[in-house]
């Protein structure tokens, strides 16, 4: 255990993928065959070898030196060289790309597992892995052969980086107002015109060439995002034999200065200053936005999974802070001379802000890993209905995963601070830099207020609300089976009172819009986004709570109930489980209502925001 | 207005000051005189243009140049020297200082309102005066004649600024395990030795000396915070002309490297290595925590002003972002084609960010302007009781002030950036870094957690829990009066629960102990200082809708219907004093349940915090 460094919580990623999700499970399908117990097992231990060993340490470096422009070349700092040519080597930066074009082709959710732990040592470097095999699948589902065999080898060896180039000085949440334009050349290539903004990694001296995924639109195209077409563009043209050809007229106008995240540089990209500015269209005209989409919702998981391992990382490093400083006597002595002085860890209100942190990291990666599990479960599913089930699933929880995810982590590393007290604001602990580094999840690949939005009118709308209703029933499915259970009874009733008032919300919701229409609805959609996600995480959690309690039955059978306590207090695994059930309980009776508070106003149809001269 | 500049709610102010508190009526008695209303108008109006004009341009170099130690001495930032020079000049340096000795002698509520706008120009530099205000005092409450008279006009004038020094490596929040020594030298003086750490501007080239408080431990006094003792040690002895003498052996051992607020250095400072450090008792041996305290309870009042600042400062900041910015169309016309683009503060979502940042700021301001008026009357009070009734409001509200208002202006900050969007996490705008300055104050001047133990632990225990009933009570005869106002009436019955919830909390709190112990009481202390705070500050607010709401009256009275409807809309005041009910209305059914969410644990006796193994 580290303060200062980077600590992966092992114990419970196996717990996550091998016993709740039981992912080896897929290596009962072709795809995923090699992707056994055994094999899974082995990746997680060296992932977090490789993420504490290698990544983390160039966490703060990355951070002080920064990103830099200089004579048109973006320079990421020179620590970061290293450890991404290592995970290239590796294989863990294009682990769950297509094997046939290098990539490693694990299941998404062992990709998720991997990456929860280098996210947690450099964020900014794990931001490249993603971004690139995101936009290599968009090239694998919409590109022709000859791109797909061009570019995707490169991108899955570390040696192109990808991009995604959606907005402009104009168009920012707004993707419709894009002008960015696309000439066809009469070839089946486009001449490309355009400012592009906020592109992450958008140049990188990482790298020997970089490919952007760009929305334009070509003449005559509708307005709105009806009328954008996908492109790829590379910065340097790529020869048949792979070498580099010429250079392709995008240029870096500027990078900005950020609060955090110092090491992705987040570019504004001039395509065809000089009107020489080649794309080639992924696949067909005017439906770009939807292709898009594929990587937007991809990239959305994936920061996700940054509030997860931004999140993870600050609650190990408070953790282990917690036990070592020592300051003040325990409460109950407060009144006794010379009462020793404890760890503030014993103190209760530290032990509010742990437990604070720890029910919101494992609810963050029931609800992601849950999410994703079911990605991978479409993939392999036996039938036309399976698989469709679980990609409605995935639709509908994606925008509670980025908004919960993101705004959870950045809740969790704030409370990590306040652990740390003086310490934690100063730049000796990662906690400070992990803050700043949070805080752009919540606004990138759409704020959270987008997020909730996609959510309330389009999710929860489809097919009639058929997906969330779907998800209710499942809920209800789940309670019906464990109500009478002696441990999991308590945690389905109190999750039950969550579930009734989500359900109320929805109808509630549907009357609001009669009433007053959808501004209604859209002006309380982004707290009833991170209540409903806090539900739905407890879906998952409750889940995690049953296996842990077979566990925990195993363990405890056959002896007696001193015995057992002293096992739940000395046996490893059994505290393991039976803190499990302890923090699913907080997290369903403690932190659950805190998400249900700003919703009282929508209870209230309270529209003051809306009636108010601002 | 503007996005990017310092602008202070002057309206806001005048209404605070000058029609719900009416302190212009201090004026009637003698220390107070000369700060009639016409006096106190020209003060809010020239204190804003200073903060706006002189204080707040300076604030981005301030962070960017930052604080540096250099042969021993620290250099804040060059641009901090002018509007350090001028502050003090024109008599805003040290506005509540001793008249006797060249401070200005407001009252605390004009001095608040003043700062208010430093601090969201410049938090660095405004710690300046609050601290060297602080000491100072301390210095006129405990020192003899002479030490008054050779340190506070110095102090005062700006010549010399003053700290506090408390915290010691092994001894943060808990201050009773300080080491450092004071042995008498025999003639009232005494050599002090130890070492101080995180004191707040500690050394600073803006000064020509800089005065410490000090506490430390004479020989053979008791171990904890009763043995004690207060000492005044300068960085440079001062003779009796005023002229500076002999170096005093203080010596700077380095500064911090802080997330934010690098203009205000942070230092660890060595007293007496060479053997050589002398300094003077003040008031009693072993009387030095409590007496410390004064100075304490007053930076705890200040540090709340800090999150009142730059909350404020964010949301003016972004409620011009949200004007000014054009996105998307709206939302009652998202099917229309060619529906025009509209400034973002149309879209709900945005709404609600404001309203959040706007009713928690005034909220903020309620509470702090109304504690802060209590202490003003309790130095004019008629009669001991009268004086003793503020007082006692004063410390039950002091904890609630720190701990509400700096968390609040974290979270307002937190959201301003969320309005912006990606422009919000760049250096291009000042919330980024009014985030990270805001970060600080939730930890020093005591964590909202030590503030949450000071509320339910000392204070509302305190006289038998008279001040808390007594409080409750107020609660209680306002809702008497107010409940059959055709406007009021509505707020009330929103606050009535509120209160009941509060009640029930702090009799259940009783059983908790019962129960479980103190651990109990203590584990849910912060969840509930911050929900008693939102309720304390909707009494202050409906004491303001009280306000408006007859302000209202009066314009409205022999107005056609049409013709008020239209008066809410266009008429500038008719629509402040709406404002003002609508934003009471959104903090009363929106917010505050917010804060309640947390203590559902506690109602449910949820103990998982501390039955878990961490």
């Amino acid at each position: 255990m580290s303060s200062t460094e980077l600590v992966i919580d092992r114990r419970e990623l196996r717990f996550a993928l091998r016993e709740w999700l039981q992912v080896e499970q897929l290596s009962k399908h072709e795809p995923f065959a090699a992707f056994d117990a055994e094999t899974v097992d082995l990746m997680l231990e060296e992932a977090a070898n490789f993420a504490t060993e290698v990544v983390g340490p160039t966490r703060q470096e990355t951070d002080r030196v920064g990103s830099t422009l200089e004579d048109g070349r973006v320079r990421v700092p020179q620590c970061m060289h290293e450890p991404y040519r290592q995970a290239y080597e590796l294989g863990w930066g294009a682990i769950t790309g297509d094997p046939e074009y290098g990539g490693q082709g694990a299941p998404s959710t062992v990709g998720l597992a991997v990456n929860e732990g280098m996210i947690g040592g450099n964020q900014a470097l794990s931001s490249f892995f993603g971004l690139t095999e995101g936009c290599a699948r968009l090239i694998l589902s919409f590109g022709t052969d000859d791109l797909k065999r061009r570019y995707v080898p490169h991108m899955h060896s570390g040696r192109f980086n990808g991009t995604m180039c959606l907005s402009e000085p104009q168009a920012g949440s707004d993707v419709g107002a894009s002008t960015t334009r696309a000439e066809p050349l009469g070839d089946g290539r486009y001449r490309i015109s355009g400012t592009k903004v906020w592109i992450s990694n958008g140049d990188a001296d990482l790298v020997e060439n970089t490919i952007h995924a760009v929305l334009a639109r070509v003449p005559g195209a509708a307005a709105g995002t009806g009328g954008l077409s996908l492109f790829l563009v590379p910065r340097v043209h790529v020869n048949d034999d792979g070498s580099l050809g010429e250079f392709n007229d995008v240029h870096v106008g500027s990078i900005e200065h950020k609060m955090g995240l110092h090491g992705s540089p987040t570019c504004v990209l001039n395509f065809g200053e000089a009107g020489s500015c080649v794309g080639w269209l992924l696949g067909q005209e005017n439906k770009g936005m939807s292709q898009m989409f594929q990587m937007m919702n991809e990239e959305r998981l994936a920061t996700a999974g940054l509030g997860l391992g931004l999140g993870s990382a600050a609650y190990q490093n408070a953790l282990t802070y917690a036990h070592e400083r020592k300051q003040g006597t325990h409460i109950t002595q407060m009144r006794v001379p010379d009462a020793p002085k404890v760890s503030i860890v014993e103190h209760p209100a530290v032990r509010f802000n742990l437990m604070q942190m720890k029910s919101r990291v494992e609810a963050m990666r029931a609800l992601l890993y849950g999410t994703t599990f079911a990605f991978d479960q479409a993939h392999v599913a036996d039938t036309p209905q399976e698989r469709q089930a679980h990609l409605d699933l995935v639709e509908l929880l994606t925008p509670m995963c980025k908004g919960y995810c993101t705004e959870t982590g950045i809740e969790v590393v704030n409370t990590g601070i306040q652990v740390l007290g003086g310490v934690g604001y100063t730049q000796d602990f990662p906690l400070e830099q992990l803050f700043r580094d949070a805080r752009v999840t919540a606004i990138y690949e759409g704020t959270t207020d987008i997020q909730a939005l996609d959510l309330v009118g389009r999710k929860m709308v489809m097919n009639n609300g058929a997906l969330f209703l779907g998800l209710l029933n499942r809920f209800g499915e789940f309670i019906g089976q464990h109500a009478a259970h002696p441990r999991l009874g308590p945690l389905c009733s109190a999750w039950e009172e969550h579930c009734s008032t989500l359900s109320d919300l929805a109808l509630g919701a549907r009357e609001a819009v009669q009433e007053r229409g959808m501004e209604a609805v859209a002006l309380y959609a982004t707290p009833f986004l991170l209540f409903a996600s806090a539900v739905t995480a407890s879906w998952f959690l409750l889940q995690q709570a049953a296996v842990a309690s077979g566990q925990l039955d195993t363990l405890l059978e056959g002896h007696s109930e001193e015995e057992q306590a002293t096992l739940l207090r000395e046996h490893e695994e059994a505290r393991f489980y039976d803190s499990k059930l302890k923090t699913v309980n907080f997290f369903l009776e403690v932190v659950v209502p805190q998400y249900a508070g700003a919703l009282s106003g929508a209870q209230k149809r309270n529209y003051s925001a809306l009636d108010i001269i601002l």
